[in-house]
């Protein structure tokens, strides 16, 4: 685990490069520091010396007399090692570089920042930057960014001046603030997941904010880094993030952007998915959540009431319910009831429950409706749309009640444990009682759809959070003992031969040592052998040639189906053979495989493969048309255990097809959900392995078959 | 045409049931159009008389010395009718009801309804609402709402007076204003329809804004009359709407709410695209895209230059392009080569073109590099993201600096015939060179994904018109003459027999009456008739049993596939009887029919069904797990011509299938478009029909072949 804690808790901070120039860094930094009362001790480091703002300067670091623990460096990339130099001797902990014109620049800035990164890992000196806009910590007061932040339960990390600016408008509107803010720039030391970890432990944090243009990665052990960093924290605390670079364009964009790899956006998204991480699509989408998260109790469930009074807007909230995967069922017979002790025959009370006008002639029949439903232990939730917050236009008779029925409905919230969020069409007026009504605990938005999608992203945490927990509590697959032995001479033996593509008799090996029950194979280098295996076998079988020269069996007739007798192997054996040269004339052909010829089933495809950022990932879909034309395929960076793997079968798009659709009996999904399973887990221990093909897979409906296995290697080097 | 001319344009208006209770309508209203000026007469009706906000009253519209053109009645629903009838003896040419208790309510109301109609149909009034909230014109700046509204381009027809008061406050904060707004209550008399028509002709109208909860239909002749006026007129100006109902959920909220017919959505849906509506899913949405159509030059394609001045809001944009239908493609090496003369060689310039820090030091790179991409012929329109608007919180130099700039590039984009849309983090505080830039026509949206939507509005928009247009000028299918007298034939002998559902033969022979190519196809009605049809045929041929009575041939064992001998026939004939016989012993079984067997090809289906809205419907979808299991279909309103109906051979998510996957030959779409063509004309000219179901069709990659047809009529009565 990163320490952090001299980075966003310092007891002193030197400012390096300060500057009497209203147009520098420098003097920005050292105007915020000042404005804001960091409340430990500030030295400002200038070579011009003299007085900045009213405050002395040192010459260099090395003056100063008491202890620094963070020094802020904002000095021309050419100057600055020999400072990082003079602050590692000083024993400063942690720094921060504003400068810019590193690595972003091109390899001369590369090579500065890899100098100094030498002289700080071996200093024990943690750096944030270069090319950052600073950093903020509510803890000790600390400004040392150009912004005007305030103090508030969110943290977030970014990746983007900008984007910071952009949301702390938006944050300011709705009175919110932060307890650590800080733009990571080139990420050369500290990156995503070193601040992610120390989030965990800063209790004034209620939820992290990201803002990710991608990951800085040496090695995939960087992405799993943050992957693992995040699943840990998310499991206690709610982690939203942006990742922009979503379409191939973008990406592309991006990486011009920051320079920073942008990966597969599938596999990024799965990623993010594994961590627990809410991931949303806009600035002011990620201040929903944020503003949710800081402020709302956690949801149990998905089934949510609507209240409205008026019937346009409550006929939009339930439309957008099932968009962001929430469900407002019709309520019980028994809340149904107790409403309409309260509301007038006209009023629709089933869900929204409508208010319908009523309001006018009784304000409180919002907050008796509110209680009821708070109160129906089969709503998870309360999402109340609408027009409050503008009663009080009509007098000031109704300013006063709106405000006394606010000041009951937020009780009513504080004492339950349920969620509750609000849209207002006066929310961006921020009128006195819904000002008053969000400060307390209900965000109010002013759109119907920001309600209810944030309701969702409330809803997906707990999910998320419950499935972190069920995935980190599963048992692990057993494998067998032997499976790394047998695997190596496997290897060894396809490697030696020059090779780094398995046959498919070797690829069966791989699987079998790794306790996958596979039908029996057995490979005939003669029409004698084959005639004699096909002996052994019986029955009906598939013959394919075996030659790492010949990927594409089918097309080179290097297959026959439904042999069934030992003359019709030979016969076989000759063809395909026959075939197989014709085919490639110099193929190195190893023989012909016998195999039982299995019934069809559903067709599905599992496989693994090789990303960038997380390395080893792992895949499942449905074959044929599904994975060729629809793209229709659920990714996870391997390992996962069940349940994530039964969730990969799930949320593919066709898995109705998994479940007897067209009259046909249900698939074995468990078995599909544990060949998963161990194909995640052996990429994981096996990363010599960049690509396994099992395809097609035939789902029965008891169990299973590979009926083709494709395992390619990395390149020896 | 509707001529809503003494709604929108009255020289005079009495305002009946006036008041000077502060707490009713009928003092709201009359405030209203005093206060805004309304350059016509007002008189104000009221039984008890006296003056009225220091103007006087009129006992009763009969008293009024002059002519009136509008009355606005907001009297209790008992007192109505008499109202209604003194109007129409004063020659009163239109009403607005304001007052609620009518067909909302129930029985009672909806009776009120009917004898009010009867009355204005009689003396050739027409009326808006009843429950309703009024109306607004900017012409004769009369407000006859109650909501504070202001003269501008757009033109609002609502459902809901709470979605205006929501809509209003937006407006409001972006000086944008209406020329007619109209809340159109229960839709008793004036409908959408008539508004819309009206709208054409109004010039200051530059887009129509619709909400809509749902259309009130009597007959499905009410939606297609809404189709048909909005095609008209969308054809000239944009008609963007709101349709709410959207999920199953909301739309029984919907019909709970307003009472009107929510109908199926996917053909609502269906029909707003074919009247070449832009349809937006919130009220900032609709907001957004009005002020793009009141401000903006069309778009002539879709091709978009992106310009930032920060690398992630330039990322935001280029990711959101495609979702919203958009192309940023790499510019031209010319324009390219134009940037770079312009710019630092630090900055990106595919596109996005990021100045990347630049403006800070010259501010009028901005309006350079608009220059030059509005210029570049490979471009259709600009997307300015980013900053622009904060600079002038530097100094005062940049304030002056960021307006001169913004004068500038006003100037080229109103000399340019290419639309511009720009997105700020600046655009809520709306400092003086946004509001500058927003008020002289470039729309200025607080969110990049705001500010690329409304860019793909602009586009869907001009593709709808031209859309419009080829589907206007298409040439209809030719139908054979003769094509009624025979169906009416076979109707004739259906109903005769009692039956609604014809059987595969009579399907077969309708849709050959219709001019569609099928295979030939014998009735047999014994063993021996069997076989010697079979020789007719010769070949391979499918047998099916043809019964009323027998729905699921396949289930009854009542198909037998490649029977290639009359004795094969003769079999066949007598085991599809007695299967038929035994899955039903009393089923009616007419013969068994024998047709050639045609060659598998891609499974579609095509077919037609019957909208409570709109009244005949044409559908078009791939077979199989595609129907099933990803409900994958598209649909209109029928007829349609051949543009739309390749649309909607190309629009469904599995097309690619007809293209040729898995290394087939492509289909032969423009056969399945043909084919749909007619099937919508045949059931818009055969109303009888409720549904007709070709499935499967087999597409061929030449030529098609439909191999069952199932078509039902309507009960009778």
């Amino acid at each position: 685990m990163s320490d952090l804690k001299t980075l966003f808790r310092p007891r002193s901070v030197a400012l390096i490069g300060a500057s009497r120039d209203t147009k520098k860094y420098g003097y920005w930094t050292a105007k915020s520091l000042f404005d804001n009362k960091y409340e430990g001790d500030i030295y400002l480091i200038s070579r011009s010396g003299g007085e900045i703002l009213g405050h002395p300067t040192y010459p260099d670091i090395m003056s100063v007399e008491g202890d620094v623990d963070l020094a802020i460096i904002a000095i021309a990339p050419k100057y600055i090692v020999p400072v990082v130099e003079q602050c590692v001797e000083k024993g400063v902990k942690s720094a921060i570089v504003v400068s810019t014109g590193f690595g972003e620049t091109g390899a001369e800035g590369k090579e500065i920042e890899r100098q100094m990164l030498e002289i700080a890992r071996k200093g024990g000196m943690r750096i944030q930057g270069p090319n950052c806009m600073g950093t903020y910590s509510a803890a000790v007061s600390m400004n040392a960014s150009i912004i005007d932040l305030a103090p508030g339960p969110m943290s977030l990390v970014l990746q983007s001046g900008n984007f910071g600016i952009d949301l702390n408008f938006n944050a300011k509107a709705r009175n919110l603030g932060y307890s650590c803010w800080a733009t990571i720039g080139n990420q050369m030391d500290l990156r995503f997941h070193d601040f992610v970890e120390y989030l965990e432990e800063d209790d004034i944090s209620k939820v992290i904010l990201l803002y990710m243009e991608g990951l800085r990665v040496e090695s995939e052990e960087d992405g799993r880094k943050f992957l693992e960093a995040a699943r840990k924290v998310a499991a206690k605390k709610p982690i939203a993030a942006i990742k922009i670079g979503r379409s191939a364009a973008g990406a592309r964009a991006a990486a011009s952007h920051t320079g920073s790899l942008a990966g597969s956006e599938k596999i990024f998204d799965a990623a993010l998915k594994q961590a627990g991480i809410i991931r949303v699509d806009s600035p002011n989408e990620l201040l929903d959540v944020a503003e949710a998260f800081s402020k709302c109790k956690p949801a149990q469930g998905k089934r949510i009431a609507i209240l409205t009074d008026g019937g346009g807007h409550g006929v939009m909230a339930t439309d957008s319910a099932e968009s962001f995967k929430l469900e407002a069922p019709v309520l019980s017979e028994a809340t149904q009831g107790k409403l309409a002790e309260i509301l007038m025959p006209h009023c629709p009370i089933k869900n929204p429950v409508d208010l319908a006008g009523t309001p006018e002639a009784d304000m409180w029949v919002f907050d008796r409706c509110l209680d009821v439903l708070l109160k129906d232990p089969e709503i998870d939730g309360v999402v109340i749309v609408g027009l409050y917050g503008g009663y009080a236009d009509l007098s000031e008779e109704f300013r006063e009640l709106e405000m006394d029925v606010a000041k009951s409905m937020i009780t009513r919230v504080q004492s339950s444990d349920k969620p509750v969020v609000m849209h207002s069409i006066y929310a961006p007026q921020r009128p006195e009682c819904l000002a008053y009504i969000s400060d307390m605990g209900v965000p109010v938005f002013d759109s119907v759809k920001a309600a209810m999608r944030t309701m969702g992203a409330l809803v997906d945490y707990s999910e998320n959070r419950n499935a972190l927990q069920e995935e980190a509590q599963a048992e692990l697959p057993a494998l067998p003992a032997d499976r790394k032995e047998k695997v190596d001479a496997i290897f060894g033996a396809v490697r030696e031969s020059g090779r780094i593509n398995l046959v498919e008799t070797e690829a069966r090996e791989v699987l079998s040592a790794y306790g996958l029950p596979l039908a029996e194979c057995l490979l005939a280098s003669s029409e004698d052998e084959a005639a004699e295996k096909y002996e052994t076998l019986g029955g009906k079988v598939v013959m394919k040639i075996v030659s790492p020269d010949i990927l594409h069996k089918t097309d080179a007739g290097g297959v026959a189906l439904s042999i069934d007798s030992a003359q019709a192997a030979r016969e076989a054996y000759a063809r395909l053979v026959a075939n197989g040269l014709n085919y490639k004339s110099d193929a190195d052909i190893f023989g012909v495989m016998l195999t039982p010829m299995l019934p069809g089933g559903v067709e599905c495809i599992i496989g693994a493969s090789h990303d960038t950022t997380f390395g080893p990932t792992v895949m499942f879909g449905l074959g044929g048309i599904f994975v060729e034309i629809l793209k229709d395929i659920s990714f996870r960076v391997a390992p996962v255990n069940m349940p994530s793997c039964r969730q990969m079968v799930e949320e593919i798009k066709g898995h109705k097809l998994l479940e007897g659709a067209r009259g046909s009996a249900p698939c074995d999904k468990e078995a599909l959900a544990e060949t998963v399973c161990v194909i995640s887990h052996m990429v994981n221990e096996l990363r010599e392995i960049a690509e396994v093909d099992l395809n097609p897979v035939f789902a029965w409906e008891k169990g299973l078959a590979v009926a083709d296995a494709r395992i390619v290697l990395h390149p020896n080097d």
